[in-house]
């Protein structure tokens, strides 16, 4: 008897051996996963934060001596605005959306955390802020040198604080278009071409810097307003591309896992590579077409190429994300054309890098993922760009008409930054 | 009797399961948390380090364009002496203090890692290293224009080798101030105060530089020095911020449970919110009282909301960091003035920025954390400053009595870059 | 009987509980110990992703006003164009290598990922790709504003596609050198000194910049060109620093237990102190010898103390480490002499930075690691630093005979940025 009764407990015993094996030395555990998603998503705020100076100093290095103070401001003002914005109302009317839904609540956020969340709220909350400051930022470079800093402060609270998390809401928080089969990552459309079509409702209600354009119609050519600095431009681009790491790598949303891990790991190799092979379009084109190796072409061809990926930086292998990115460039480059020919005056290239490589990114989806369908990624495209641009251009028309939006022609001349922040941004002499 | 064997087993085997599921899936290992703390204060380090970027480009970027290259050199090498001091003896004064002690001990730090103290001990080192690094930087930009370099050297050395580590100790190593109920979770006054009143000593004690201010009393006026470069005091800004997602967040010194990473993420909420109150802060005071709105005063104005939350950044809500924040920035504003109208010159708004709102983020913790009381909150802040400010008056004092302080008339006329460093800072032509 | 069942089950029970207690509580799952390892990749490849920015950063603050765009489009321009060779050819050149082998396969990189390996196979190839365009970063800068921008693109393509993975995978591949018991921890020869072997090689194919020197012999007298921008170079210096906390630290390759994260916390205790020695070594020197201190020398001296410290940033204690930071820097200031009395035009001392000091401390490491010896590190220094200096002597001679190496006279007049990019730096005026 006790001879079976031991041959019995060994077998037991093996087997609570075997389940040990099985769960303590291979999964993680639950407070683990907890930490790892956490974690994932406080290491990807720090890293799209970063795009927000990466995207000041973009912006800065790409204005003209006369303006480069109030896009500093305007940068660092958006920053805080948006962030404080979208604590008060954005996040719960894009999460707080029922499901198929339109619209979430207008609340205040609050932290929800238990272990059943599987992730700290606070973290969620900080992740998702950045993004909001990553869409309003595409904005400010556009419309920079004429538009009045406070009007621009003013648009960023109702982006940030209606028009970007409503829409964001319909995919991410599982609204409407989520439920028609939409699929956008990690925002090539929700964010990038979002942000993109409200720039271009705001080039088009406040019209072209003085002096952009001679001549008009077929005979209008644009006159080259030289960019203050190239080195903070490519060191903007740079800050952009790291950021990038954390923008499409944890919008994996989890990393507790080993499947979770290697998604990210994944996302990060196609998301560098088509930001390589962006840059290397825009060298290659305009070494081809131009003469010239533009580098203000190569930088936005990196971002184009970036853009262009992040609707699914996942599912393509990495030579689909090699093509996806260059492609993305070149739609990038002759969009730059094809705006500058109608008198589109877009300071920094915004809405051919995040509207234009955008909607491509988010078109080609089901290329490499067999779960979207052309039609919803049209439909997702479609509507958002569609209420991002109609909204923004109605927000735009009516500050024009009633506070004013554009600076005078004198204080035009005289630059922003001696009319609206007081001071010069360089005082440097050999 | 085999089935009620099985039977037993059965519920044997059922008990393990359960136990299995509590703490293979619910909890972390004990390595498990020493990685995960360990890994908290390495990322933590690697952004508190990225603060000295920021502090050197922020400098830079303030000070005039002959004085760009010696703050730069300031700051690289105020980064290398403090890290080595504190290698050599600052560490083990701070830790090494008896419970509620006064100092500790004067010995080179060394790795005691094990797995009990349940972090490597070397990234707690990497951690705090950047801390002192902070807290001198703070000085390096108030007495920027006029102070010799090597005497700025030397005094770093003191300020990372006694100053710092023995007020620090007070708090964070346990001692005295520790035990009478002071609190300063990530250094509102530990670090900013402390720093702050030591660039206090360091203004009075050399004076302002040539040509400042115009007439005396309360006739004083004071003359505009223009800022070199306003795009990287921007960058120096930004990278303060997201800095302080390191210092502020990783400050809750371990990760490795449910409630740590939830504590660190609630922490970078409110220190975002603090901020972005702050520059909005900035903007608003500026606009409304002086009529243009004012970069530098928005990108000090998000430091001071930074500063501010920094002594208790876990206990308040949100809307309460929002609240600190701000008045963090109002009162750095009129902290400015008011050392403009006594003729002090900090060139850069370091002690407005981290002394004043250093002081109010301490006092206030009461506030929020039930545990603090006003008395200690002011026994401990009174006694840093006090600290910190009496004998750096003392070293600078006697340097400028011995080898001498400030760089000569001559010099100050051709610049520290030309007099101390012997280049330029840009060498640029359109 | 019922009662020696119960009392064997409770036996049975503990033994659960205790193997329970040792391996659930004690010990990191696999699949944890996978997360944390390709965390630890993930990580490392943002931080060294940074040095690109700092390269980059660095190189447009040396060079004079005429080159800093066409130097930021080839390290933005190489960047992508490293990574892109690398996935193609570059990493299974490497590490499809046969142990003491050679040379590895020319084939496309794909991810092998599984739970045996240990850790995400995409994280690992995205952090061994930032070594690569950290490696050939070196060569842009010595060779900056006389190299046509094209030729530069084409021999990064040559040395991201054979050069570094060949002579790498010798060592990391566990190639002949890894066999022969060379040993380089993250890089001093692998990365640094093959880096400067190559610019060595193109600076004497090129020669020196139109100007540069004006007499010869011992009578050769070097005329200084202005750097364009102190504070970007000093930027790029803390980037640079800050990166090589990802590359020295997470050489370790894994995080996912004690002994794991032990190490990598003792790394960047001993990398940070080392950049700390170099920087103070650089400030003395040029402060004892030439009277002013030299802040490039001190940007120049923190890069060769962190150089120098890579090869073996583990086994030295901390104290070791400052030791051989500041040697590393003393080699550096001496070598910079030296080149400059041979006529040798290195732009932003790369070769004395990475290839001097990146030799030192790949000799020393016997001294601290008593598993290596001073031949095989003589024999593996010796080996990577002629493959990569002949073959690139090779290379940049093919391409000076063919399609041109050099801008012209005329081109050289005008700048790089003029002739090549079409494009002024900077647009600055007071």
């Amino acid at each position: 008897m006790k001879k079976i009764f031991l041959r019995s407990m060994l077998g037991v015993f093996g087997f609570f051996l075997m389940t040990e094996t099985s769960f303590a030395e291979t999964t993680m555990s639950a407070e683990g996963q907890y930490i790892f998603n956490s974690l994932a998503f406080y290491i990807g705020g720090v890293l799209v934060a970063f795009m927000a100076a990466g995207f000041c100093m973009l912006e800065s290095g790409l204005v003209t001596n006369k303006s480069v103070s109030s896009i500093a401001a305007k940068n660092i003002g958006k920053f805080a605005i948006c962030s404080l914005v979208f604590f008060l109302v954005g996040y719960n009317l894009a999460y707080g959306i029922s499901e198929g839904g339109y619209i979430g609540s207008f609340s205040i956020w609050g932290d929800a955390s238990n272990m059943d969340v599987g992730y700290s709220d606070s973290s969620d909350w900080f992740f998702q802020t950045m993004f909001v400051c990553a869409t309003v930022s595409i904005v400010s470079g556009a419309v920079a040198e004429r538009i009045k800093i406070w009007p621009f402060f003013l648009f960023a609270v109702i982006m940030s604080g209606f028009i970007y998390p409503v829409s964001m809401g319909w995919q991410w928080g599982g609204g409407w278009l989520s439920a028609a089969g939409f699929s956008d990552f990690a925002g090539s459309t929700v964010v990038h071409a979002c942000g993109g079509a409200a720039a271009l409702a705001g080039v088009i209600v406040l019209g072209a810097r003085t002096g952009r354009f001679s001549g008009s119609g077929s005979k209008r050519i644009m006159v080259p307003f030289a960019a203050s600095s190239i080195p903070l431009t490519t060191l903007g681009t740079f800050l952009l591309w790291f950021g990038w790491f954390g923008f499409n790598g944890f919008s994996q949303l989890a990393m507790g896992t080993f499947d979770d891990v290697n998604a990210i790991s994944k996302i990060a190799v196609n998301t560098h590579l088509a930001g390589a092979a962006g840059t290397f379009a825009g060298a290659a084109i305009t070494r081809l077409i131009g003469g010239k190796t533009d580098i203000v072409m190569m930088l936005n061809g990196a971002l184009a190429g970036l853009v262009a990926i992040t609707a699914e930086p996942l599912t393509p292998t990495p030579g689909m994300a090699i093509v996806i990115g260059a492609i993305g460039a070149i739609i990038m480059y002759f969009g730059t054309k094809m705006l500058e020919s109608f008198g589109i005056d877009d300071v920094v290239g915004a809405i051919p890098v995040h509207m234009f490589a955008g909607i491509f990114g988010t078109l080609v989806v089901p290329v490499s993922n067999g779960d979207t369908s052309f039609g919803s990624q049209f439909l997702g495209t479609l509507s958002i760009c569609a209420f991002s641009f109609i909204l923004s251009y109605i927000v735009f028309s009516a500050m024009k008409a009633t506070i004013g939006l554009r600076i005078s022609k004198e204080a035009e001349k005289l630059g922003t930054d001696k009319a609206e922040i007081g001071v010069t941004a360089y005082a440097i002499r050999d």
